[in-house]
């Protein structure tokens, strides 16, 4: 596997300009080559330029075109091979049957995506036809579909450097839809993104697409982020991170002369609610269920659990025991870098901290730094201390969580409407415990984007669907999902075509319906 | 008809904590009676914490509540009778035919909204089955559909004192899909939005609805605009108004702890292309047609065309000289207040003085201060100079437009490549004409939310086709339209089920389809 450490501006491989780093492997803290060149503002024009000059033929292409492009994309990322998995490994240190199955999903997305915008429906076409002789003034024909917004701007996270980075959710919901994509690939897997910005480069040449309708930039977010949030050509989006970097790309596009919407995916505590008798019930089973919610891929998750809520008495008392000793069984693993490492251990420092809160459970291991390894830690408080110190109810990104005893329905009640948004919240509980439960199901309802019964929030499928999103600092918009087909509805926008003779008419509003999508006309659906 | 000047915040009528200030009519420069009382920021509170409670129940409503309630509205504005349109004209100097024919317009649109969510396919809902023994993990059962945002925040406009203010079109949408209203009536027609707001709180008792879904607060936008924006239960802003204003309320909303989303419709010049054979072929009609489009409703329409390209040459020539004796021709005429007249003179002042720039017409007859009239004006240059004076490129309100000559079409896709975002453009042009422009029209379709062939911008139809919306600064929010079955899309936000037992699954997404709505079930319509 030979990497180059170039940025991808449009077909060009650019050095950029800025500074070069190297990928730091979490498994043996050691530097990977090579050397990667960081992107100037300069080169960050030049992508943007291209981007915008690719626009005008892209957003002509059709559904089949874009289908069979994101189909190419997916065959070349395959084709990567084990090169891929080996590189994602040692620069994530996730193990490489996760990264086979999070490739997987990537793909698989593609090729959803794929299938969504060669049936074409997804355009939402709505006619009416035109009324002559109206009184007192005549209808005009009017017909209206989405289109593409314009330029996109990816952030590739680093919790999932294949399904959100590169060609990750992001940049082929842009893709598909018509719009060209300039990412700003993480700098914990440069190797990685290279990767995969080869295959989807490859793609582009053998779709015969315009060069500028992808590029992939190496840099920091602070300098070529912004920059690349700002440019004039920028008309969106998509960011996986924290809340820090999400809000300040928020609160820059929201200050450009013409703001452009930001979908920010930022911060989860994906509250669990214990009900008594579902605990009474299946106190073992909940525990198994939440150590593996909490500690899968290293708590690592968006969705991860981090708040835990039940009744005070003998059973969750138990329950905390029995979950107490399966998180201290749990090893420490290595996370996805020392940045992660860091800010975990100072999250669990201040958590810790905090007056009032038990610690209950810590990986029995002695973690490895060198490894950069997070352990399993669990701690322990009730609701009126949890109400009196915040910063509980801040998310600390890894395998970490926070048991809170509370001493009645109602109190629960209250603290579920002091929540933040949530992507998503969870209730165990039995029929019974339900039907008691109605106004924290409520209540719950207004905070997340996903609301679970009986399951666990880790887990997100890509199907039509699925909601990841939900309310500030959840999300920058809660109107949309990052995962599903719904995704695609982040970068279009909808346009009117009056009284357009035929032959000015895009397929998807023709009369005849050529494309034989599904189409309101005079208000039925045809 | 006896006016009581207060606020209504949910049934208690109040006086609100502020000064007092009367209309004045535009008509004759007369104070009206009574007084109203401006709201404070307790006031504001007040009606923000009525509003988050009767979210509660009023989200739980059914369509066919909501629908009734809708129609009740519509009922009782009719019921309001001749007193509503005479207290209207006072306070607009709109002519009762026009204020009839906007009557109709809005409760045309509360009971098309009605049909809507009776009918209740708008919830776009969409059903994945569980999968118990998929490999390697279980699908889960996920069923998602569209909710309501949450108390929502309406600025009446001045120019359209029915259709888009107290009970208009974001008021309509609002509470169509679940939402209640906090309306900021226009100080300009404060007795109006009195008489329109005691319809809607007749028809929130008449449907037993909480008292909070709706309140209408008198005041100034700098002060209980901005407080109502930033309320922590304010979920999203509906805003038609001036650029400066809808830009200070978009800051105010995007600055709040957690963001929220502004849909302000601001401005737009909606240029007119004049292609050379259609100019040449119906001159006479063209500028017939253009003579009555900007001085409709006094030019006071957001669709008003205020920038006319053509050639240069014989034939553009020859319409200038037409349109300019058809404006000269038409009689000044009473503006909305004396606000929007000082505003429109400003503009025709900065506008006219601009180097270069030629006075074609002004209306012949003189306008009367006292009427608050706003006269007729045409103004002409070439596009070399217009692109030197990037000042004439912004909207003045009023009966007024500027025409441009350019020397080649090529001139004119470069103007238009550099237009800011509009709410509407035309071409006129034959099928020759169309076929040399189709660069123009690919411009132009990045530039606008309805684009016109052959047609008009002004008369905007309210059905599911309309697209009333654009890129910034038409509006700040270029993925949704403010009229039409469309802008109920605007404060609503998706939400996913996982795992639901039947009892606790919304109607929408329960087995069996028990509201006969149109869905996604494992990816097929049902």
């Amino acid at each position: 596997m030979n990497l180059h450490g170039k940025n991808f501006i449009g077909d060009q491989l650019a050095s950029g300009g800025g500074d070069t780093f190297r990928a730091v492997s979490p498994l043996d803290s050691t530097p990977l080559e090579p050397a990667f060149h960081a992107a100037d503002l300069k080169a960050v024009d030049a992508a943007m330029q291209l981007a915008e000059a690719a626009f005008t033929s892209y957003r002509q292409t059709t559904g089949a075109q874009r289908a069979a492009f994101l189909e190419r994309v997916a065959d070349e990322i395959m084709a990567l091979g084990d090169d891929l998995i080996q590189r994602a490994h040692r620069e994530t240190g996730l193990p490489e049957t996760r990264l086979i199955g999070e490739r997987g999903r990537t793909v698989g997305q593609l090729k959803q995506f794929a299938q969504v915008v060669r049936e074409g429906s997804w355009v939402d076409a709505r006619i009416d036809t035109a009324i002559p002789d109206r009184q007192p003034a005549p209808k005009p024909d009017l017909r209206r579909m989405l289109i593409p917004i314009g330029p996109v701007i990816v952030f590739g996270s680093s919790n999932f450097p294949l399904a959100f980075s590169v060609a990750g959710g992001d940049t082929a919901s842009a893709l598909a839809t018509g719009n060209p994509v300039v990412v700003k690939a993480h700098s914990a897997h440069p190797g990685t993104s290279e990767l995969v910005a080869t295959a989807v480069r490859r793609a582009v040449v053998a779709c015969e697409l315009p060069a500028g309708v992808f590029s992939v930039l190496h840099g920091s977010g602070k300098v070529i982020g912004t920059a690349l949030v700002t440019h004039p050509s920028a008309c969106a989006v998509g960011f996986t991170g924290s809340r820090v970097a999400g809000r300040a790309l928020f609160d820059a596009a929201s200050a450009r002369p013409a703001p452009i919407p930001v979908f920010a995916e930022m911060s989860s505590l994906n509250p669990i609610f214990l009900l008594p008798e579902a605990l009474q019930a299946q106190s073992t089973k909940l525990a198994e269920g939440l150590r593996n919610s909490i500690t899968l891929g290293v708590g690592q998750f968006c969705t991860k659990p981090g708040l835990i809520f039940g009744l005070s008495g003998v059973a969750f008392d138990q329950f905390q025991k029995t979950l107490a000793g399966l998180l201290a069984a749990v090893a420490p693993a290595t996370m996805l870098h020392g940045g992660i490492g860091e800010a975990f251990h100072q999250g669990l420092a201040q958590a810790s901290g905090v007056r009032g809160v038990s610690l209950l459970a810590r990986s029995s291991a002695a973690p490895d730094p060198k490894q950069t390894h997070g352990e399993a830690v669990l701690l322990a408080t009730d609701l009126a201390n949890f109400r009196q110190h915040p910063e509980l109810a801040e998310e600390v990104f890894g395998p970490f969580a926070v048991l809170v005893s509370a001493p009645s329905l109602a109190e629960l009640e209250e603290v579920a409407r002091g929540l933040e948004g949530q992507l998503t919240a969870t209730i165990h509980g039995t029929a019974q415990d339900l039907q008691q439960a109605g106004n924290l199901l409520q209540l719950l309802e207004r905070k997340v984007g996903r609301l679970i019964i009986n399951g666990f929030p880790t887990g997100v499928e890509v199907c039509s669907s699925m909601n990841h999103g939900g309310p500030y600092p959840a999300t920058t918009d809660v109107r949309f999902t990052s995962v599903g087909t719904a995704a695609l509805a982040r970068f279009v926008r909808p346009i009117c075509y009056q009284d357009f003779p035929p032959a000015q008419l895009p397929d998807a509003l023709k009369a005849g319906n050529p494309l034989g999508i599904r189409r309101l006309v005079n208000g039925q659906m045809e």
